[in-house]
């Protein structure tokens, strides 16, 4: 555990060049980080690219033809798709997999962090308190990169991503599962220490600047923020999700 | 509060160049974070810089001289000092102040912390959780510099500074007064919430390679180390930072 950790050798991305190798590797269950499209696309196969990328959460971005050439040499047909560092899981499954071991399920919930090395950080924070799980929405959230990985320290290979279309339906499905949501928050009526971790729990953390999205905190069981001693701002996002984490485990264990 | 900090103008360090400017700027009171010598200078002025940057425990660096003409075009006489971008206090005068303000001290001792957004980070933490001051050694310490201030999100400017040239020796004063000294390290008896933080407390700070150095944690009054729940190497330290001052922020409020 080095102060800047790059002990583990970091994997780098995939490039997936070319619109039949993108529906080969979709299908065989790959995991794609995002499918770069050069804009107006046509034929049957992009249309077939789109659909697995909405089936699977693959976020597509459109991209003028200069980035893609830049990519790569070879005769990318308008399209080339970037492989995931992590693997993604289905929230059920995931769900499935931690129940049945017979603990109580902790996940985090990332709305809107954009600094990949919070997201690394975060991660690293989560597999030492014990949380299982983190789920990040397909758009709008720093990407699970070579730098999020250096800062997780090889974390986000050891710990369940989750990437959904919407953090508000994966809401649903965590409520359908007896899995209680909270939002840490910057002005809130509960303390962190008010909150009962005990249950089967997710935590919503947001970004510094804009905080967890009302829908999203609406939407939640309970929100809180962590008490403060002195006159400043706020925690960095990494640091407060440390100090809930270890609220929650100080709680359970 | 933004995720990656920069709304406050970052102030960049001051470069004194020559001889008799750099003793006056010391005689003055500024503060200075080092000075650049090229090697072999030697002279009467030279011995007088070299006494008062002892005297105010201002580290001295020998560079090639082209490092020195790299900084600036004007005669600078074989040295450049490089103003700080923080003030620096005596030990025993934020002690004084502290206990005067009728608060039970709180203090972060930092030692081979060289990532300089570690240090903005827990200055930014420290902070939050009503700490009221940081004690750097002169060496082998990241500097206070434009990155680590920007990391601190303007905190290192809230924070009294301590800098000294010998831990063990700030350790003495801290006994002196009735501070016990906690380090926090990997492999403890001790756990976290067993330590009590009510009475005056410093916190030692290691690196995340290295730890505290033996003869620091051997000087100090109790070890101890976070709980974990998950097999991982360990927190970063600017989490563990937040959680023991979260920690601590709850055993005095």
């Amino acid at each position: 555990m080095d102060e800047s950790p790059d002990k583990a050798p970091i994997k780098k991305p995939v490039l997936i060049i070319g619109r039949q190798p993108i529906v080969e590797a979709i299908e065989s269950g790959r995991t794609i980080d995002k499918i770069l499209f050069q804009a107006n696309l046509t034929g049957d196969i992009i249309g077939k690219i789109r659909q697995l990328a909405k089936q699977h959460n693959i976020p597509i971005q459109v991209v003028p033809p200069e980035k893609l050439n830049a990519l790569t040499r070879s005769a990318h047909q308008g399209t080339i798709a970037i492989s995931a560092l992590v693997k993604y899981l289905d929230l059920q499954q995931i769900i499935d997999h931690v129940t049945a071991s017979g603990t109580a399920p902790l996940f985090i919930m990332l709305d809107g962090i954009t600094d990949v090395r919070n997201i690394g950080g975060i991660a690293r924070t989560a597999v030492c308190c014990g949380a299982q799980a983190i789920i990040v929405p397909d758009k709008g959230v720093g990407a699970l990169n070579e730098e999020a990985m250096k800062a997780s320290a090889g974390a986000l290979e050891k710990i369940q991503i989750c990437r959904v279309s919407s953090l508000l339906k994966a809401i649903d499905e965590l409520h359908l599962n007896g899995i209680k949501v909270f939002v840490s928050d910057m002005i809130n009526d509960k303390k962190l220490p008010d909150i009962d971790f005990r249950v089967p729990s997710c935590i919503v953390m947001g970004s510094e600047g804009q905080g967890v999205q009302p829908y999203i905190s609406k939407a939640a069981d309970e929100r809180f923020c962590i008490p403060m001693a002195g006159e400043f701002d706020s925690f960095n996002v990494s640091v407060a999700t440390g100090i809930i984490l270890y609220e929650a485990m100080k709680q359970r264990f």
